[in-house]
């Protein structure tokens, strides 16, 4: 089954505001087995819109628009559909009468031009909006199922699902198994290099890297057009089959991100954690308590971008400032010391460096980050130099320093007693 | 003049991967009055992208793509824009030189797979990739100019810029002049509420309005046929008198973001700036710090997470907590007190509040944020609601409290001697 998704809008053009609502219909269509081909965007414009909705139609089975059904002069795609389709637009009493009613309900008049909202497309079946004015319309044209949406997300999603059920999902030719790893700690060229002899063998599952700064997601989908544990069966083996090969970095499996993945684990063992930050400036803190839950295990820490915050309130040696730079292991190390002691935490996680563009010397390059971790009789420092624009060394370095507590936390349950310092000396006891 | 972008990627149709690169070409054709009609997104698939390329290379004058120019079996853009124009590829030897000796000088053997992209569409002109291995095309099939880039944007982006001023500007029949107006401090609907019967007057300039949680954007494109000084003298005309409704909204009529502008102001009056963050959690500091330059003018601070921090740390008072809570306008004051003193800075600022989805009691509900500037012999409390995610109120609520900088920084221009406390009675000097 072709699919063709038309996102209509004349922002969504331009000014960086992207569509985000094919990623929504995509995904769920994806779960009933049924791939996106292609989809559009197109602005407020009557021809641009009938010329493409003319053949999508055309091409594939099933075509989702979303967008430009309100009352307003620049919502045509009622009126494209339509000429693509040649087809009559009806009006309908009895919406008028269900819009006069919405508005009654918030004391106001209904305006003359919300009247525009009740044309149907001959032979559309008008799918009730719950949370707007704009109903939605289902046709189908001659064997190709057309939907129209609502463009604001709350309103598309109610539509859509209704959708789905009753006439969408039983369409799908296949069944499908998707599986994700998500993996920190190493690089997207090193993923590949490591697996890429694994999965290109494969067309089916299909296998996509995605990368963004600190974080690799594995995407491998599965499809059969005999039975749902065909389309896992083959999945699965190509997941374990990677999975063997870089097990050390997968942090989750599921849609968590790292940040939740650590809030989780700390609350299993009841740790509490508390930063030290410098270049990130705070973005640290930031992750952790985008988590919600996060209160229970995150103290909260130190910004201290100054040098004079690091010494007056870290505790940091003026000594070691002098000796090895704010950015070095050093520092680090006694910036996760000093917050470890000062909140009273299981853990202290620092992190200094140069995030650029400005701030480089001679014998320290910009991207230069140092990232430390202290535990109970435990110390573990990283050194990295990271690549990408200011913000893009402050999410790695971000990153970085959330892998050092995953490891840490990893140790312990290796261990069963706990994890100890490089120096392999003292037993450690980590819970409070 | 007619302009579709095809974005080639399998990746780009779901999982969240939205294209980029159509946004950056999107404002480039913008400044030169080409306005993009259509963008598509279609999957690595020869039949689907060559059934795009031949019916938008029908409908526009300019049709551009990005992706899949890459040496593997998934990079299918060369073949299926060929077959769409009905034209052959042409292997060309000195691009295998070429790239032999990209490889050669990183010290490795071409990959024999890398031939492929010496393949070149007949009659296109090649475009020297400075950043990688993927050569652009350039041609000109009967009045429609096709260009094709790679996908990655540091390779993009050089090779259109190149084709760009040689044979895309000339191409414009519009002169376009934009400007933007950035606000915070006021609601999408209140903006519209306060200046739509101005701006819906207008076809030409037309306005955009777009709203991010604390930011509103305000977009005016005038075009002309007649001369840039028409398309300017309309944009402005428009832009005026929206400006005469919202000027007290109005942090930048540029790019720039809220913490630029502040960044900026503060290095301008050589004024420094400490933060004590306990719901957002590091994310004011964060913001800050993506500025290029905030060390200059940003000393940190404390992430107050706990409470044990707020009264440990910043000297809040327990009887403050106890009597108050920590989410209330005078633990706010005394955090911003606290920071502004323990750093040494001349503005404290703090934000304390209940982000959700937990936390809420009976006398506060969800959302609710305290934010407080402190300066010399100055201080400003707010309190708000917000709605949203967490991630939302968070954001809300760094926007609030910048925004809080913004307006003490102009009340000391206006004021020329300096802003002065609720009680007006002492003078302030702000410089250090």
């Amino acid at each position: 089954m072709r699919a063709i998704f038309i996102a209509v809008g004349s922002e969504l053009l331009d000014l960086d505001r992207a569509d985000t609502n094919s990623l929504y219909v995509a995904r769920r269509l994806r779960e009933k087995g049924i791939l996106m081909d292609m989809k559009v965007v197109v602005g407020d414009h009557m021809d641009n819109l009938s010329w493409i909705v003319k053949r999508a139609c055309q091409r594939a089975q099933l075509v989702i628009l979303s967008g430009g059904l309100g009352p307003t002069e620049d919502d045509i795609t009622r009126e494209a559909v339509a000429a693509a389709l040649k087809k009559r637009l009806i009006f309908k009493e009895e919406i008028v009468a269900e819009l006069e009613k919405v508005f009654k309900r918030r004391g106001i008049t209904m305006p003359e031009i919300n009247a525009r909202q009740a044309f149907v497309i001959e032979g559309a079946e008008v799918i009730a909006n719950p949370a707007g004015t704009a109903p939605g319309m289902y046709l189908d044209d001659g064997g190709c199922k057309v939907l129209l949406l609502p463009g604001p997300p709350n309103e598309l999603i109610p539509i859509f699902e209704a959708v789905y059920e009753k006439y969408l999902a039983p369409a799908s030719n296949y069944h499908i198994y998707s599986r994700t790893f998500k993996l920190t700690g190493i690089s997207e060229s090193e993923t590949d290099a490591r697996c890429a002899d694994i999965y290109r063998k494969y067309r089916n599952p299909v296998t996509t890297i995605l990368a963004s700064p600190g974080v690799i997601e594995l995407h491998f989908l599965g499809r059969s057009r005999n039975s749902p544990d065909d389309a896992r069966r083959l999945t699965d083996e190509l997941a374990e089959k990677v999975r063997a090969r870089l097990a050390d970095f997968i942090f989750a499996e599921k849609d968590m991100s790292l940040p939740e993945v650590i809030v989780e684990e700390l609350q299993k063992r009841h740790l509490t954690l508390a930063v030290a930050e410098s270049c990130s400036g705070g973005g640290l803190g930031q992750q952790i308590t985008n988590v919600a839950g996060s209160s229970q295990v995150f103290l909260g820490g130190v910004i201290a971008y100054a040098n004079s915050l690091k010494t007056g309130i870290l505790g940091v040696r003026e000594a070691t400032l002098k000796k090895y730079g704010a950015v070095s292991e050093a520092t680090a190390g006694e910036m996760a010391a000093g917050v470890r002691r000062l909140c009273r935490a299981d853990i202290g996680l620092a992190i200094t460096g140069i995030a650029g563009p400005d701030g480089e010397t001679a014998d320290k390059p910009l991207g230069l980050v140092c990232m430390h971790l202290s535990g109970e009789n435990f110390d573990k420092g990283v050194r990295q130099i990271f690549s990408g624009s200011r913000e893009v060394v402050k999410t790695r370095s971000i990153y970085c320093a959330l892998n050092l507590v995953r490891e840490y936390l990893n140790q312990l349950s290796a261990d069963g007693k706990g994890p100890t310092g490089p120096s392999n000396e003292a037993p450690v006891t980590s819970d409070k």
